[in-house]
């Protein structure tokens, strides 16, 4: 069974969906991805481009596909936009996750749907920080909710910053592009950071994929599964280690006209209850990070 | 400015609907109604047939009419078929408010706006019972939350079971047609009721709709008002109550196989503060309900 399940990964192009793509198709599962734009094409994987906010076309693909497994990790991330554009915000995670949902419970599909939440949700009784707060809290709220009501088989997540080798917009992959191209005309890497002593719980995106597997097999319908390295480094740590990887002298300015949202830490128990613990080290993440950039900046 | 404010009321011909534009009208207000179905005519009043589920209706009717207040009481207001069409109770709960706030938002218009939840919304920490529970609270939250970020005239209401003439689908209704007919026929009222011992707080609509113009004239931004007459009956009591209005003697078969939902009592402190109280008393409502039935018989 497990050698031609089929999987369909929603946001199969984004930084974790290609690392997901990735490690189950090389498991030998039948992967289908979900992308938002025509003519991106994933190695191995098939590629079907459409926009989760319309209910015809989620329904289509989940009657042609009948996964087996649902990693839903398509969504709009952004917290600035979401100021804007609070409506995309709420119809690309929310509404887009009830179609899914929907969908399945009305075709009596049997999945097992993984959906990722964020570290950035508000607590009960506290008040959101920002549209895309709402929209994550909400979409994992009717995701616990059609678990309950409807018995589905559907398991929450929420992973913490995640970084590694690939398309990523995170500070981590932010200062290791400067350095990358800096490198090659030899000047001085140099960046505006909020503020240094901001800490954050990084995690290797290749270790979270293997948690969703681990959840596809062994987790538990209707739980939550917190998703981190469970060390909270700074800013500052992540520029000094960055610095120990390359010789030119980093400039950094910081900017402390906003403060920074702070992150409660992430409890990992749940997840090291299924035997999961990351094995990336942090150093070793960054190490691939800036090789990512190096080399293509050498493709270039 | 009072005499020729302008009103936009959403589920304009529904029960609370119809006496909410009747009240207002009377007072000189400027009021639109926006109905479900074309051809609905309310004396009186601007009628405009919509579905509150597509965004560019809602923002063709706010930028066309750009109320002062809006009393947003359309919806989808079945338990029963939110079991098989959650879609249709999320759709027409969450989705119609998003697109209501949003365009009052990107408007930049200043409309006081009242947003009507149900006594049937699940607490925090509690798991919702069904699918309208879940819609119900949802768009209240959203409503919270859009005030709070974006600092709009929101105002968030919780109304208890509602009674009086005219279509309602309520309990006090039902009983009251069953009899109007049958003193038609000289017949015997019959009725199945679930559990004559479950306990509801019963207010007329005339009361609520009271309630809905103080809270635009002296409410305050962000609160939530429950509004209920404080009285728990038993749905013993209101047969007990039409028995002594009917010659006919009542008929009624019990019904344990469901146990029915508890409601919690309701907190008027906030709606008191504004120096509301209910001035129908439970037995006239009840006159009047029996009264609206027997004349519609009459009329048929």
């Amino acid at each position: 069974m497990r050698q031609s399940a089929s999987l369909l990964i929603t946001g199969g192009s984004g930084f974790t969906g290609r690392c997901a793509c990735q490690h189950f198709q090389k498991l030998g599962w039948e992967v289908t991805a979900v992308v938002r734009n025509k003519g991106v094409g994933i190695q191995g994987v098939k590629v079907i481009a459409c926009d989760l906010t319309k209910r015809e076309a989620v329904e289509s693909i989940i009657h042609n596909i009948k996964p087996d497994y649902i990693l839903h990790l398509a969504g709009v991330n952004s917290v600035h936009n979401s100021w804007d554009s609070p409506l995309a915000s709420i119809e690309g995670n929310v509404l887009s996750t009830l179609y899914l949902l929907e969908t399945v419970r009305r075709l009596n599909n049997q999945s097992r749907i993984i959906i990722v939440g964020s570290a950035l949700q508000y607590n009960q009784g506290d008040k959101p920080l920002h549209p895309y707060s709402v929209s994550k809290t909400m979409q994992v709220q009717l995701a616990e909710h059609w678990e309950h009501l409807f018995d589905m088989d559907i398991v929450m997540t929420k992973p913490t910053n995640l970084i590694g080798p690939g398309p990523s917009k995170g500070i981590c992959s932010l200062i290791a592009e400067e350095i990358a191209s800096q490198e090659q005309v030899k000047g001085t890497p140099s960046l505006h950071i909020n503020d240094l002593s901001a800490k954050r719980d990084f995690l290797d995106v290749r270790d979270v994929v293997r948690a969703y597997d681990l959840i596809f097999q062994h987790g538990k319908k209707g739980k939550l599964y917190e998703i981190g390295s469970g060390q909270m480094r700074s800013l500052g740590e992540v520029v000094d280690h960055y610095q120990r990887l390359t010789e030119l002298p980093i400039l950094i300015e910081e900017l402390r006209s906003n403060s920074s949202e702070e992150l409660p830490s992430v409890n990992n128990e749940n997840i090291y209850e299924l035997g999961w613990k990351p094995v990336k080290s942090f150093r070793s993440s960054l190490v691939d990070i800036l090789q990512y950039y190096r080399q293509s900046r050498k493709n270039d």
